[in-house]
């Protein structure tokens, strides 16, 4: 079984997935530090080369990690402090982020699947700004330097028949941002993942990933802008998740070929999902540190 | 009281607010039609001049009115009737609706304020196809010719922080329809005609319009393309009832100047609104009702 | 006009409405407190005689009224304030509130009518822990003493046939808490009041009161167990504004008797309600401040 | 691998499992009709004895389950066929449903986890009319002869700390309907049953069924009244879908006993489930269809 066939939208599974020590640190730099107060182990992986990119499927760029293992308890306060490191590790990946910006937060995802309405849900409590101070100036929230916030959550092609990057890139041609920060719910590989850590990244949204798979990317490339990515995985593949529990039961889909049979099977599967029964509560409280969050960063000055 | 200064969406009800008998045929042209099965009055108002324009206060354009009493009630069969009159209005008002074309429907509103969620709720049932024409051909569809149908909820400023106009300007610019169909819920002078009436105009948005008062218009002018817009009144502005309350009752807010307690109370009354206690019925009727017709119209060939 | 026709759910506007001074302070005993800090007016209204009850048109009992201009402004911080002055004020009106009890906190109104929502909103963000007790005990929460917390959210009877004191009462018989806490948004007489006054009262629910008018009363005559009532006006009555807004221009409704036109009018306007445009912004702070407050009062000990 | 132990909540699914021919057919009875028209194969399974009832896993009763291909699609005319047919299962199933009643129905599950939500969904739909019935005859559906319809949410345990037989038992106990239906969502064994089988019962709900785990029965025994559930799978148990590919890929769990890891993988399985990636459009469809299916039963006469 071919683990670059194997789907996650997580760069630090991805390297802890390639079993050749060369490979894995060929173009790509690791750097750990683990934050004992809040229990969180912030990894940031640097894909520094074409060779490490095509190592670890996944682009140029910086991935940020923060894992910890309570993020889905139900503790205010616990949840306030990672909001407090997200916020900080934002305003680090951020470039210019002490300059006032115009940021428009995107929020990916769809609203009526709770699994990956992670995105709309982080939208609905940010704290939006840019419509005030066109308006009235900064001088409304009694500033003279602040950052300008708008949002937008462009639904899902089966609703709107549009693809996500057709609105996003519209938007930013009328509306002019300096940089974007999108927000999506991801698949992991493994269920030890689901809901426990966070990924950021400066290289954007690609084709394929998030729980709705989206086909065409948002990147500076395509967008011209900046592009920061927060990502929670919320689901794991279900055509993912037997592939692998066959394998650690010491069996494998390969190498003979699969019957007509175990191909509809896995066909199928491609089309479903695994997510937690408590779904409702963990995307709730995800997003609601989301979103803290970032109206912490955002209010820096 | 000057009556081009009461708020109100509809072009009949400013039209019936004139009292001059010479200013109300000047410029404009109203054809009455009755239908007998469904006990609906369609009347369709001209705006032809610039003259008829200033009297009217709308733009030079056409207005389509149905008028209905039983527009509320739990009718399923009725229902479709009012859908399928809708329908026919649509197909003669949209420019070239027996050609092929890409239509946007936009719904306006703020989801979460029931008595301004017409637009969006519209759009939920609306049968979307855009994506798979693009991707798969008519042919998806067992069809050689169709309409490509697409759709948007902007959402509303204070939420997003960003022109309702800016949003779709953006997508049309990136997307390309030929026509635009944008639903919002209006605001009437009187609550007679709540839930009762709606509204379709060739003439698009005009700023100040709808319950979530949009301050940039949605027009040819400013978007490039036909734009119709069907409205249909779920509120009355609270000041407008008091006013017409008291002028009801013999007295008048005027001639003599009003005293600073007035003052503030009709400060207050203008950021407040008048709506039926059971609003979530009508809407979820309403926009049910419409978006069929929308999905009959567009079925069309 | 007849004041004591006039509909307002909150015993201190009643009060305030009442001319006669001697009828004012006749069964009547009131304390006000201010405090400083918040900005809060705290009106403790003890209503004491069967004749105090007749002239205010409220049951005998206690109703304690804060009234605090910025309850509806974006700030975090004051929020946490206000709802710990709530807390305060629950706790002292709640029976035995020392000795371990089993609560009931029962979400009044229709979730899908925005001004409607308070108290279906106020239950999602409770912390619940009976279940949790009577499965593993309070050792689950490393608790040798707490209060057990259930909810119910009934729904109006439009869409469920059935009375709310009939769902209600069900629940009790099954699960016999020891009091209950119910939420409703209420309807004021004044549109000053609105969103900017909280009601506790420990008479309960009465009929035609709070937005969605229950025709059956909540109270402990009729359910057996004490009724702590936590309102909120987020309406007014369309009829009561324009009565009052005619009555304040210097006219009055009466003497001279209605016309049938009149009559009409006011017929109509019984069926509708006034609210503030931004209803949805000011129903999500109002309720997750009173669910705060619920929250640090249930974990006193 | 004991069958016995695989989760399903379908009646006929656990029938299907069983190898031995003779258990097959002990005290139980199963009749087939297909329907060209719909495509829709109709099993009545009949669990006649203990023995039978042992052996399926399922209490004695009738179990009818509706299974066609096309549920899922977009096909307004084809759903009303479905509707239609579940209508006639209905009518049958339900006791002495030619005389007038006064029925309760109960849709179980979470609103806000969307594969959970059919319940929820199907009572949105309902057209109740106990409370009109009541206050003023059927002389206000100008009829002599109708059922009283009231519904009921009770939402779940971890949201309101009670059980749903708790609440329901105490609704029953105020407002006395004659027969009690339920609607929930189920977990399936095979993927291949997911949003295209329906089963009708009348042997009510038990412990462990449905996406939400009941704790506790909704019978006859436990209520006092008959109780027909109605329930679609909508989820595959993740444990199971592990399990069962694990064995149709030529392996199996057993008999080996597993690794301190495959334990924990099966535990955290447990805790999960799959679904489709378009489980918000299904589970839409699916509930409008049921609703519509007990809207036209009801109104039988």
């Amino acid at each position: 079984m071919n683990s670059s066939k194997i789907r996650t939208d997580l760069a630090l599974e991805a390297h802890e997935n390639i079993e050749n020590a060369e490979l894995k640190t060929r173009g790509i730099k690791v750097d750990e530090i683990f934050h004992e107060q809040t229990h969180t182990k912030i990894t940031k992986l640097h894909v520094t080369t074409r060779n490490g990119s095509h190592t670890n499927g996944k682009p140029i760029g910086t991935y940020i990690t923060l894992e910890t293992p309570n993020l889905v308890e139900e503790d205010e306060d616990y949840h306030r402090e990672i909001s407090m490191e997200l916020a900080e590790q934002l305003e680090e990946i951020i470039p210019d982020f002490k300059k006032e910006q115009s940021i428009l937060v995107v929020g990916l995802g769809n609203r009526d699947v709770t699994a990956d309405a992670l995105g709309p849900n982080v939208i609905d409590n940010l704290f939006i700004t840019r419509h005030i101070i066109n308006t009235y100036g900064k001088a409304a929230y009694n500033k003279t330097k602040m950052h300008a916030v708008s949002s937008l959550v462009p639904g899902v092609m089966a609703k709107n028949g549009m693809e996500t990057s057709e609105i996003v890139k519209g938007v930013i041609d009328q509306t002019h941002p300096n940089v974007m920060i999108v927000i999506d719910a991801l698949a992991a590989r493994s269920i030890r993942r689901l809901n426990r850590t966070i990924q950021i990244t400066n290289t954007g949204i690609h084709p394929g990933s998030g729980v709705g798979n989206h086909r065409n990317g948002l990147t500076k490339d395509t967008l011209g802008i900046p592009v920061i990515a927060i990502g929670i995985p919320t689901v794991v593949d279900a055509a993912t998740i037997v592939k692998d529990a066959a394998s650690q039961m010491g069996h494998d889909f390969q190498p003979s070929p699969l019957s007509q049979e175990q191909e509809n099977l896995l066909y199928e599967l491609h089309n479903m999902y695994v997510t937690s029964k408590d779904v409702d509560a963990v995307i709730k409280r995800l997003s609601y540190m989301v979103s803290e969050a970032l109206n912490i960063a955002f209010s820096c000055f």
